[in-house]
């Protein structure tokens, strides 16, 4: 019998959706990806599947799919209506697969070892959509780890994962992160820190930025907070040449990554 | 009688819903602003509003509603739940308030004739946080003015209005454009013409850009369309350094504008 008979029951179907509460994510140690773009990007980075649902009739990669029956632990053949039951896209594109949660603690000590690294640490991002466009644009300019901290959205929910595009699976990104525990650890391994604020700050442009720094990235509504900040070896801004009130925090982050690489 | 005791009937409140189309908008040549800090960079702009429609329980602006009452053409106080059934907002904010559409012509004619200009041209935008957060961004850097195309999502689209927090009442933002035309006449003008694109084109680092500059900015799924980009003087690219496939049209804009203010 091939691997993709195996019987979809309502059994595992209620597991996996189960997955899309932070509550089981967390007890199950366990996420979800959609998509057969993001589901390939997972399986490129070494990740292995765990269980996999997807709609023959909307298979786009055959090869990815026979990577998948041979590799992942169980695979389901499932119908459209089944998989968009589970989906948090608009429309669904016939695959979703159940991975296990990173364990980054190990990549990040190396890049903490390293001579020159720079760090985006978050503290409280709440919107999804700017969580996964904050951890593309560190993909993006190779930034070496990504800290989140502990009041930020899960970066398991299915909305940041996906507008991550896949970029969660380039580079080593902790969640649920003390961020005054990893902080120190980062200063204490020599890093520079830098929180960006409105206020008491210096223009970027006036910093000679260290080779090794972490750059803390406040919330849009409050900013760094004020346990965070005090911990800073400088306080920096992005110069504001129109009238605009603020960037988001996706924004200043993709602004200040732009100047230090650029 | 006080010019807030105007009668708030079932017409006029299906008048201001009306707006919620861009069919409307387009045939009545208005739109839609929520929330009290929005409104007041609408006022502040110089705009006169048309209709307000206000919770008296839910003010937070006392100064405002009361220059509201002495400059708009109708003010009328509404129930919570009727501002809801209008409001585009999780949580409404109270206040909506009809404006006409801009006439930005004369701004964009005096752009062209600056001996510096920046202006940012948009070739199908189609989602309305990114085309509000590109605003914003523009708005941020002083760009001197935001050309909108033809196939990008209304700009008058609320989210679009909401998301950019204010900024389009800041700079002229031309909306429903032949880019064809446009840009035509931004060259004839003496502009540059710039083109965002991820092939055969130069690394932004290379290019001494020009001090009159307008730079088209693609959709994320399709770049910018070939009748724009054959006209361009140079095709430009944002350099990668780590494995995202690619930045979403309002972070290349940022890292853009980034890498030529600062």
């Amino acid at each position: 019998m091939s691997r993709t008979e195996n019987v979809l029951t309502k059994r595992v179907l209620t597991d996996v959706k189960g997955l899309l509460t932070k509550k089981t994510r967390d007890a199950e140690r366990k996420f979800i990806v959609e998509g057969w773009k993001s589901v390939e990007e997972a399986v490129n980075s070494g990740v292995k599947c765990d269980t996999i649902l997807y709609d023959p009739h909307n298979v786009e990669e055959y090869k990815l799919l026979s990577l998948l029956e041979r590799s992942s632990r169980a695979i389901y053949q499932a119908k459209a209506k089944e998989i968009e039951s589970i989906s948090d896209m608009v429309t669904s594109q016939g695959i979703i697969a159940v991975l296990p949660q990173f364990n980054h603690i190990a990549a990040f000590s190396s890049v903490l070892r390293k001579s020159e690294a720079l760090i985006i640490a978050l503290d409280a991002i709440n919107d999804p959509g700017n969580l996964g466009t904050i951890i593309r644009a560190c993909d993006w300019f190779g930034v070496d780890a990504v800290l989140i901290g502990k009041h930020s959205v899960d970066m398991y929910n299915p909305k940041v994962v996906r507008s991550t595009m896949g970029s969660l699976f380039h580079l080593p990104v902790l969640t649920d992160v003390d961020l005054t525990e990893s902080l120190a650890e980062c200063r204490n391994a020599g890093c520079t820190m830098y929180s960006t604020e409105l206020q008491k700050s210096e223009d970027v442009r006036t910093i000679a930025f260290s080779k090794r720094s972490v750059i803390v990235i406040g919330s849009e509504s409050h900013g760094v907070s004020e346990n965070i900040s005090v911990l800073a070896d400088k306080r920096i801004k992005i110069p504001q040449f129109g009238k605009a009130e603020s960037l988001n925090a996706a924004m200043a982050c993709s602004v200040i990554l732009s100047y230090l690489k650029l």
